[in-house]
């Protein structure tokens, strides 16, 4: 008795099914939808996926991923060099850079603390900022990780380690977010909301 | 301002939210996820991908997909090819396959009857199944498409195109799925379960 798809599908299938978030089911889905494209088309995607640790690497200034380096960002001298915005991962550069609103430059420091799963300070990227702050002129650090326990825990270490040299060390504000509802904000967030509350009468 | 990915991540970000329910968030999970794995994984993934196009291809007889042409169904003498199960779509064979009843072989129409959306009589395999009847002293046609609307319009259908070959033709039994609550259970399918109940005299 068969119970299983042909090698080749199976094997492809085994793949997907390590992505996170996608089980065997997914990963079903995904290989039969493969299967039904043009052989140009699945050969595009296997290229693409076979291609892009050559194509991509992490800037060894900031250790954001990128195409050349230094990256972009770090090669920009239209950008303000000496105001350094830290974040945990990669895709969260972009999400500041969808703002429109910062024209700094990063820190990846891939990932947050979580001692219990063994993401020590080691495992961050936290001395090659310190280095990046003592060596180049940095006037701020921007604290962007999560405002969630790890991110917290993150942003308060690091602050610790960057104390002694001297370099201005500031964190994402904290309040109720555009749009929401006052009356459903948790009280964590309303009570950063009412610590946090500026002046209205400039306005 | 830079807002988007480098272009090699923006690449495969698209081709993954290509895939059937993924979205441009869980593609960028897909995306880092893969770039934080060795490089030897990655090409793995990347030559599954591009290899499956030439390891698998559709038997000729029953238009599974397969890595052999006869697949592994067809070619087994210790199937009864005189039974054919037709079937929507690939995985649906492997379902069957996974109950340990079946011992004949199948037919993949490729879809069923879809008007509304362009999957008309003439774009699933219903031409070469008479073929197969006509041909090959088929002795029944299981046909087990899905038991909703559009599975019941194709299994009505080929009944109709069937019918002058005087092949059996049957349809799996529509009923109370196993470990179901009776007080939960749609009308429909209720009605279908009274209309075919069986004796339990013998048993």
């Amino acid at each position: 008795m068969i119970k299983r798809f042909p090698a080749a599908i199976q094997e492809l299938l085994d793949q997907f099914a390590r992505l996170p978030g996608i089980g065997p089911k997914s990963a079903e889905r995904f290989v039969f939808y493969l299967l039904s494209r043009p052989p140009e088309e699945i050969a595009q995607f296997g290229k693409a996926i076979e291609s892009i640790r050559g194509r991509v690497q992490r800037c060894s200034v900031c250790f954001d991923f990128a195409e050349g380096d230094p990256c972009a960002y770090c090669a920009d001298s239209g950008r303000d060099q000496t105001m350094v915005c830290v974040v945990a991962e990669s895709p969260d550069v972009l999400a500041i850079e969808k703002t429109g609103e910062y024209r700094g430059v990063y820190h990846v420091l891939g990932g947050v603390l979580r001692p219990t799963e063994g993401m020590t300070p080691d495992r961050l990227r936290i001395k090659e900022l310190k280095k990046r702050v003592e060596k180049n002129g940095i006037n701020e650090v921007i604290l962007a990780t999560n405002p969630d326990i790890e991110g917290e825990a993150t942003a308060l270490y690091i602050t610790q380690q960057l104390r002694a040299t001297g370099v201005a060390l500031t964190r994402l504000a904290k309040g109720l977010p555009m749009g929401s509802d006052l009356e459903y904000a948790d009280e964590v967030t309303l009570a950063s909301a009412l610590k946090g509350r500026r002046s209205m009468n400039g306005a």
